[in-house]
């Protein structure tokens, strides 16, 4: 299965490469949340593939993502392009997002970045993997010695309430090597799982931009979890991924009240 | 000139290459401010090839840097690697940074990724070049609009002065279409210079990080300056570059009081 899966985002992958650094049509789904044709033409082709190879499996899909989905059943998880600001200005931190999920576990994962030529890839109990060679989460055993990925939510320019998100990111760039922010949550995932990165939090993201990262990084030796540090599932607000070393260290800066 | 000093910069940059994701001894200047071994390697490489090809020309490098030159002759301000910690963790933002001034004004800059095998470079009156193509910044109009790259100062960790800083990143968050943090100033600039960022901001650098960025910049119609909106020198603590267009708008939005 992961083979078909992989071919399939590749061709949206091919997609998106064709259309990089063109000046496209943006529409904005609020004021800074954006897509473009190419966001649903790339989901358009993937979920014909997929439900052309697995007929019997639903797709929850960013740009027609459905709410009455029965997600005890088998399900994918498509983000046809995490990091669509990026794509729309040119910045090379885009992927095609891609996770096969069978009651609420995942099976599956792939995040492929076709600018920056990386396919990472994870199978459940079958490690993590970039371009085919194995991956595994840093080393690094303190907080001030991490280098930490994290994102914002695009309600922050709407939202009067900020303050929790701006003191919980000045304690980290107080208390680490400094953040990346790169613009996509399916990579920073990624380059946590990598050891690119130590450890990585967001808050206000959806299951199609986490769903393959959480088992990649997962896979890779990494943690994920909630902000309190039990299970992350989709439902809640922050999500926190780490190479587990700085796990309890990188919660106990983000969580303060 | 400029031939001779990009066949320079690239033969640094294949030193960055071939250390690049290797486990390396790492060296602190200050507890987050890092520098390797390969730092001072492509530095002594860099500056022996620049001294045998120009040498009369004094060099103010970052791993060696004299407060006694002379700047009313002509220098070179060399960074040997541009975003050392993202070398030190496999981020693939770094560059030899490369610029040649005479009394003061820029001549030549050319900034090099050896890891995404991007060459920036730009002469006076010439305009700004990638890989040889030419270049130039967005024409974003509205800061709402606008994408941002911008830095943090090593002291942040050491400082009990941040507020300032925490400010103004917050008031760029809530006013634009997000802020990027790649992690490296000389890249940035040429980041905007290529239109991916529409405005860039910092503060705490040093001549070497943004010589040659400043010259890519403005040779690729885009706009460097003071916070004040004055002509920025390697003295002032902050440095604002956009695309001209969204510069009173960028000035503005991070000159809160």
């Amino acid at each position: 299965m992961i083979l078909d899966l992989i071919n399939i985002c590749k061709k949206g992958g091919e997609i998106i490469k064709d259309n990089f650094d063109k000046k496209l049509d943006v529409n904005k789904k609020s004021t800074i949340d954006l897509v473009t044709d190419v966001d649903y033409f790339v989901e358009k082709v993937v979920k014909e593939e997929l439900n052309k190879q697995f007929p019997s499996i639903e797709i929850i899909a960013e740009e027609s993502a459905l709410d009455n989905i029965e997600k005890e059943k088998p399900v994918f998880y498509l983000d046809p392009i995490d990091g669509t600001t990026n794509f729309v200005h040119g910045f090379p931190f885009v992927a095609v997002s891609l996770a096969y999920y069978v009651k609420n576990s995942a099976e599956i994962g792939m995040v492929y970045n076709p600018i920056m030529e990386e396919l990472f890839t994870a199978e459940k109990s079958k490690g993590a993997f970039l371009n085919g060679k194995a991956i595994k989460v840093s080393s690094t055993g303190k907080m001030i010695n991490s280098l930490i990925g994290t994102g914002f939510p695009y309600s922050i320019v709407e939202s009067e309430n900020n303050e929790i998100i701006i003191q919980r990111l000045r304690n980290i760039l107080e208390n680490s090597r400094g953040v990346r922010r790169a613009g996509s949550a399916a990579l920073d995932l990624c380059y946590t799982a990598k050891g690119v990165f130590d450890g990585y939090y967001e808050s206000g993201l959806n299951p199609w931009d986490v769903a393959a990262g959480k088992i990649i990084l997962e896979e890779a030796g990494g943690c994920v979890s909630s902000l309190g540090g039990g299970e992350y599932d989709f439902s809640e607000s922050w999500i926190v991924g780490s190479n587990g070393l700085i796990h309890d260290a990188l919660i106990n800066k983000i969580n303060i009240s």
